[in-house]
């Protein structure tokens, strides 16, 4: 994290939290008693209505979404918040204890560390004294330090998430304090967590610790800001990743029991700041590990931030021991917001083939060749593709001219470059008596080396004409009218230029507009198509008086624009009359 | 964010992503086509299967959970994914229109970027040559600058994600192509958003950017780590939202249409490296914001990180116009893992009273007073209390003198503190005929005052005793032997210390095993209580032999804990032995 934040008065960022996500989410509540009491709980559950053991967690917040995120049928009945890093306080605790507990009982799921231990002991003994059923489980999930003495110092961790999910789903199943209290308190002793820190948190109000220099990462860490249990060079996620795996999985250490053959599901936790991308990335690597080096079956993968400190970049892993009851729990439903939806059930192959294209493509599997002869269209079709790619061969050097003034000055060389591709195609290979897919084949060439937005526009425009005239062997003016306009239709629509943007559109437009008007008008083809083109070319010309919207030219000043035309419309407005003119010449050859 | 990860080959990250995705998503498949073709679809729908319009986003990776996270029955159906900040190619996504487009067609949803909108457009043209229906809309939600002359200047941003979800939420229903293109291009239109950095991303591969220096932030940034349109110093996040709302319901920009009175959802979106709690606040910000300045109705409220650009530090806030339509699509069900659970629906009142405690509470509201005439056994409870207070306020300096050795020095402070306490409250408020509520008053007096560890202890020390006692007027010493093994078992669990820990424990557990081993064996009370107390002194001096392992002792070296013994243990032992000495000589006058 940069250590920047929006957010300075520690006294209020826990309320102000509550009632943030108490607005984002309808299904939670909270209770009306700040700043002391601090309880989030379920909008749909009360103790008078609740006939099943209420499931309470809570702890001091900057954890989130732990613990109020997993407030929800089948999860979390409430969660107790205390001040940044700071247990809850007694009466906030039995506030919400009383809030939730119905005649079967409630479960309170606390975290390894003393002072959430003593709070939440107190206001259980205090509830138990009221006359409510109350059992605690302890959670320390913490695999960083080889086995103290006591148990004191395994702190909980992000394994607590998944032992609140198997109590809660055991609660919402009906079982019974007793039942539930044993479903968790076993959960709890089959789960493994090991954090790796890039970056420390900041608490609101202070600045940011630079305990972690450059390079540096801090391994077996906690989430309250407390120094790991070794600083290394930072390494790659996949070192990273089968470092902590085997530290969790140790037979030295051996707090979870698991051996090769078990069948486990995996969390892994963004500590804060770290981004979905780099977290999957750490899945991607810890389920092979687990798989390929440990002998493991991989149930179900957790992959998000379930239980962070603050904005510390850096995530955790937790291992659990799966079984038929654990996953039934953690696959049964909930609607607390914070759990993973999707992760459950098992898993279809990861891949699926790449679809071939279907036969109707024009780039199927069987070659396409050049007809031994052509015929008549297929002549005038190779006459007109020869002519407009020879003035765009021709007009290199000029375009590249216009476009040094208006934009990055290759666009003579860009087109050029697309011209000949064709020429040397449509010798090989264009079916030139078929209109349609030689069109086709022109988008292909084009699309294959002219790159650039032009090549990508080109291409379209070719995609769009060719399906406008596709299963017609023989093409009307009509047709090509109508391919014209869907070519323009598709330029515009994915390129984003209108009329007057100064773009190739500029040409193509009024030589749209002019040829179906004189087909409509009932001129001959040949004379629409000539009046046609050079509409294009005063389309194309008249782009100097227009301000430039799409393209490099928006960074020019009109002034220097008004000089040179728009040269992808010149270009435009070339071939084609370059094309009309040649057809003119073959069929009228005596006029020419 | 730190700048630092552990993920460096940006060749690699997109694909290990998508497989970390599908590895925790079931219901999620990629197509087998690494490294050109990413796509990721439903796992439960093919060409042959889907019988609804599917619905197809993508784009540049490093906006994760965008678009990936959102493919699932309801919403996408495919997602394309490019490389980091790049646009897919064509290919890819005609792979990914192939796999999942049935006779219905599919929809395509870009984002306004022109590499996106052209690789999008050819590949919906290729499709449509081959004979798929297609239909694309663009999204451009950017409210961050004055409108251009043209559309291409709004960026598409966080807005998409809702449009992706009544697009998807719409194709579920059943409609047809033309009918969720026309509600998708509806929301598109009523969507703006605009946002706010504190810190630039960090490209894999590549040094984070210093642009943004300390105490400043970026407003109205895009999410590819572009320059945002303004550089500003740190504001408090309300007013930050503030600034946000007003720009993106300005009058004079107007891209979206809400007015006084409209109705509108809310998204609050973290671009990478914020946290939950950060974004909360922002909601929390925002929506009396919404209401209270600008007139409006918040419908719903989503917040999270739905959108975002890699690490970056900050969020995005969103706003689209409701109704009845947009409100149904978004409130739809859907299996995609990353759209908000629990969002949906209307919202109770926010905050439900403090409950009340139960009228069997012993912290009622009657006030408890001391009887006017004391019974038997309540005068030996006088006397027992007495005795034991005054044994700890004469043992302050002692009790301090070993605490400086093995601990902070307080103890005996501490101790006294709570005897003092204990003295004052007795004769003004303790019910002394009733023994359990005596001994509840007790812990409450020591709660009230003692603070800090031994304090919480003796506290729920004296809670457990109360539960086992309550409901006997009289109590017999069995009672008061079970009363004292509940305390035991409380403070050993909440506490989380063990016979041999080297704490008041210490002191108890032989005290007890004596107590229930002579009432067992038929030993008069008296006795039987002398015998427990003479074991807990010799049980608290052999806290001298123990290595610590709980409290501040822990950190002591052993030959240092070899000389004193544990002042806890101690200071349980005499309270208990003077009490039990106290009440000998009450009733045994004649032999003290």
């Amino acid at each position: 994290m940069s250590g920047k934040k929006l957010i300075n008065d520690p006294n209020d960022v826990v309320t102000e939290f509550i009632e943030g996500l108490v607005e984002t989410y309808p299904g939670l509540q909270y209770l009306d008693g700040f700043p002391q009491i601090k309880v989030v709980l379920r909008a749909d559950v009360s103790t008078t209505t609740n006939d099943k053991v209420a499931v309470v967690s809570g702890g001091g917040s900057g954890h989130e979404p732990a613990h109020s995120g997993y407030v929800g049928a089948g999860m979390l009945t409430a969660a107790i918040c205390g001040d940044v890093f700071t247990s809850p306080p007694v009466d906030s605790i039995l506030a919400g204890i009383r809030a939730v507990t119905g005649p079967k009982g409630c479960l309170l799921i606390v975290m390894n560390y003393t002072g959430d231990r003593l709070n939440f002991g107190l206001a259980a003994e205090q509830a138990k004294s009221e006359g409510y059923k109350v059992e605690m489980v302890i959670v320390g999930d913490d695999c960083a330090l080889p086995p103290p003495r006591g148990v004191a110092g395994r702190r909980g961790l992000a394994g607590t998430v998944l032992v609140s999910k198997v109590a809660g789903a055991a609660a919402d199943a009906g079982l019974s304090l007793a039942d539930v209290a044993t479903e968790a308190k076993r959960a709890s002793e089959m789960v493994g967590t090991m954090g790796v820190a890039l970056s420390v948190c900041t608490l609101p109000g202070q600045v940011t610790s630079d305990r972690l220099g450059p390079g540096l990462m801090e391994l077996g860490l906690g989430i309250h800001g407390e120094p790991g249990a070794a600083v290394a060079d930072l390494q790659p996620v996949g070192v990273v990743v089968s470092h902590v795996l085997k530290q969790i999985l140790s037979k030295e250490i051996q707090y979870v029991p698991i051996t090769r053959g078990s069948r486990v599901v995996l969390m892994i936790n963004g500590l804060g700041a770290t981004p979905i991308m780099d977290l999957m990335i750490a899945a991607q690597k810890a389920v092979p590990e687990l798989q390929l080096e440990h002998g493991l079956a991989v149930d179900r993968v957790y992959t998000g931030s379930f239980m962070t400190s603050l904005d510390m970049a850096g995530f955790s892993i937790t291992v659990m021991k799966s079984g038929p009851t654990i996953l039934q729990r953690l696959d049964a439903p909930t609607k607390a917001p914070y759990w993973p939806v999707g992760a459950e059930g098992d898993r279809p192959p990861a891949k699926i083939p790449v679809p071939v294209p279907p036969p109707c493509s024009s780039r199927s599997n069987e070659m396409i060749i050049q007809p031994q002869e052509l015929s008549e269209q297929g002549c005038i079709l190779e006459v007109a593709i020869q002519a407009a790619a020879d003035e765009i061969i021709n007009l290199r050097d000029k375009l590249n001219e216009w476009d040094s003034k208006v934009g990055d000055g290759d666009c003579g060389t860009i087109m050029h470059r697309g011209a000949t591709a064709v020429l040397e195609d449509m010798k090989k290979c264009y079916p030139l008596n078929d209109a349609a897919e030689t069109v086709n084949e022109i988008g292909a060439s084009i699309g294959r080396v002219m790159g650039g937005t032009s090549g990508i526009l080109y291409d379209i425009f070719c995609k769009a004409a060719y399906t406008s005239l596709k299963g017609s062997p023989i093409i009307t003016s009509k047709q090509w009218a109508s391919a014209l306009e869907a070519s323009i239709t598709a330029v515009s629509k994915y390129g984003g230029a209108s009329a007057g943007y100064r773009t190739m559109l500029d040409a193509f437009i009024p030589a749209l507009t002019v040829l179906k008007e004189k087909l409509d008008a009932g001129d001959d083809p040949l004379t629409a198509f000539l009046l046609s083109s050079e509409a294009a070319m005063n389309g194309a010309e008249s782009t100097k008086d227009m301000h430039a919207q799409a393209g490099w030219s928006t960074y020019i000043a009109a002034d220097l624009l008004s000089l040179v035309p728009d040269p992808g419309a010149m270009a435009a407005a070339a071939w084609y009359r370059a094309a009309a003119l040649a057809v003119k010449k073959k069929l009228q050859p005596s006029e020419s």
